[in-house]
């Protein structure tokens, strides 16, 4: 048997879990440490015995660790850690600033390559086997026109919004696709579509006491670029109801590509549909660390996105098996 | 601009066709040449005006195409050509017949490594696509079961099993998935299913004159396994009835894999739909021998599948564009 693959957690949040939960079902890797910068002696694990380190010391496993599994947050955390964990670890993250990436990208390459590590950057599912879709099926079919739709599922950033409403205690916040839309695409019919039409906003948002709904309601509907493009419903809920029917962290979608051959029409389509958003993503956070610690030790370094990864080292699997079995 | 990509076609049925047709969309490749073994004298294109030329004439043009795509069938022509013209090109194949692929690959491989030539094998939809989508999927969802529908489309194979049943003039086979089992595997069911539970076969079939009815069905239905297996439907139709409602190559089928993380459902689903089973199966081809070719020039050699082939190989746009568009 081989050695295994060390692996680091950095940020015990929600997809730092997810990662925890994944590694436990490999045969192939080993979970060394989970680095946060929290006081260490309050974190606990729901699924083992984890060992937990402050993140000031995480350059002391510099030979202990083969890939950091970066589970902060793009807005802020990735943007100052990837370089700084990247210059003695080879790291995966999640990072999904769209605007940002090219700028990220060069970034992490610098800290990399000065002690020939490798990153695997904007691992997961959008970015990630969304990015995978959308690529491998424009270089098929470069007659056609792609569509991406997100939901149904809970979004944190839309959660933030309404909860920072003055008379809010409490919400959140679903983007959901309309089904017209993706029906109409199914069709071939490749239509224009508004930001307006492909999702709306529900929230069920739980009032301060002696709030005012109206002015709540107008206060959320009318808020530049989370919701005044889009249609949305509100529905007002008790505490107890927010917790029991809506802490599921659920999310998935819709990447479609039609495109035409001649006269011949086809239609592409991959969808999610995941019970849990941090969950899945640190499922493929961590398909993608095993394939950072293959390429690395085969010389690569720098910064590789999934779109360089050949499928191959994602899997635990001997190629003759894979060949064998899923080809 | 880049010297083009220099492409000849091996074999002009269905699948050449598709690939003329695609090739004629692309701006970074260019058909040099169309080979064949029939008499060239009787060959026309519908879109344009290839250069055809004798298949025993392939070796004099080893230094004026860079990559061959094998558009032969795999029972037969492709066994036989692909180790011939691997010997002096890079080559792109559909090769399916997948008890056989361990033992293809070495004899592939040996001939490509002769002169330093890169194959890439088995490319299409299935195998392609759904390998692809497969092998992601049991990468990110270890815990789980995946399921491959095939259809609603047209088998070859099904239909000249048909045609040559005693009273049948002409026919042709639909392979159809069963939406209910498809549903139970989207519900995250994970069914066992049978061959019976998954697929039925829809026979249109036209017999000949003075032809045996109930025989003609009893021989179909009962035909080891081509239909024995299955639940199969059978219409007789008149050969003008044939042509006109029954002469589309359409195809497809799904790809879902259902898995757990914790107490947490995944469903991942990819779907195709295809007017023209062969002019996507060219368009994947014309693809990957972009691919094939980019990798030979960096040096890869000997024989790749679409596990191994990095992602944005396949596309005609710069590095840079990919990754702030796509990712």
């Amino acid at each position: 048997m081989n050695q295994k693959i060390r692996v680091g957690i950095v940020g015990y949040g929600n997809v730092g879990k997810g990662v925890e939960l994944a590694l436990s079902n490999t045969n192939d890797m080993e979970l060394v440490g989970i680095f946060s910068r929290r006081d260490i002696s309050t974190l606990n694990s729901k699924i083992g015995k984890p060992t937990f380190i402050h993140y000031d010391n995480i350059y002391d496993y510099e030979d202990k660790i083969d890939v950091m599994l970066m589970c902060g947050g793009s807005a802020t955390d990735l943007i100052e850690q990837c370089p700084y964990v990247g210059k003695k670890f080879n790291i995966v993250d999640t990072f999904d600033t769209h605007a940002k990436i090219p700028e990220y990208f060069k970034t992490v390459e610098a800290s990399t390559k000065q002690n020939n590590k490798l990153s695997i950057m904007s691992v997961g599912w959008d970015p990630g086997m969304f990015s995978i879709i959308r690529m491998i099926s424009q270089a098929i079919l470069p007659n056609g026109k792609d569509y991406t739709f997100w939901g149904k599922g809970v979004s944190q950033g839309h959660s933030d919004a309404i909860r920072r409403v003055k008379g809010v205690k409490n919400g959140i916040q679903y983007t959901i696709p309309i089904q017209s839309a993706i029906q109409k695409v199914r069709n071939g019919e490749q239509p224009q579509l508004s930001t307006r039409d492909k999702h709306l906003r529900e929230c069920f948002v739980v009032l301060e006491q002696d709030a005012d709904k109206k002015q709540v309601e107008h206060d959320i509907k009318t808020m530049p670029n989370y919701f005044a493009d889009y249609d949305t419903n509100i529905y007002f809920v008790t505490e107890e109801e927010l917790k029991e029917n809506h802490s599921k962290m659920m999310h998935g979608g819709f990447v479609l590509r039609t495109g035409t051959t001649g006269n011949n029409k086809h239609i592409i389509e991959y969808s999610l549909k995941l019970d849990s958003n941090p969950e899945f993503t640190g499922s493929v956070m961590v398909a993608y660390a095993r394939a950072c610690f293959r390429l690395n030790k085969e010389g690569h370094v720098g910064v590789k996105t999934v779109l360089d990864v050949p499928l191959s080292y994602l899997s635990d699997k001997s190629y003759e098996e894979l060949i064998s079995t899923l080809l």
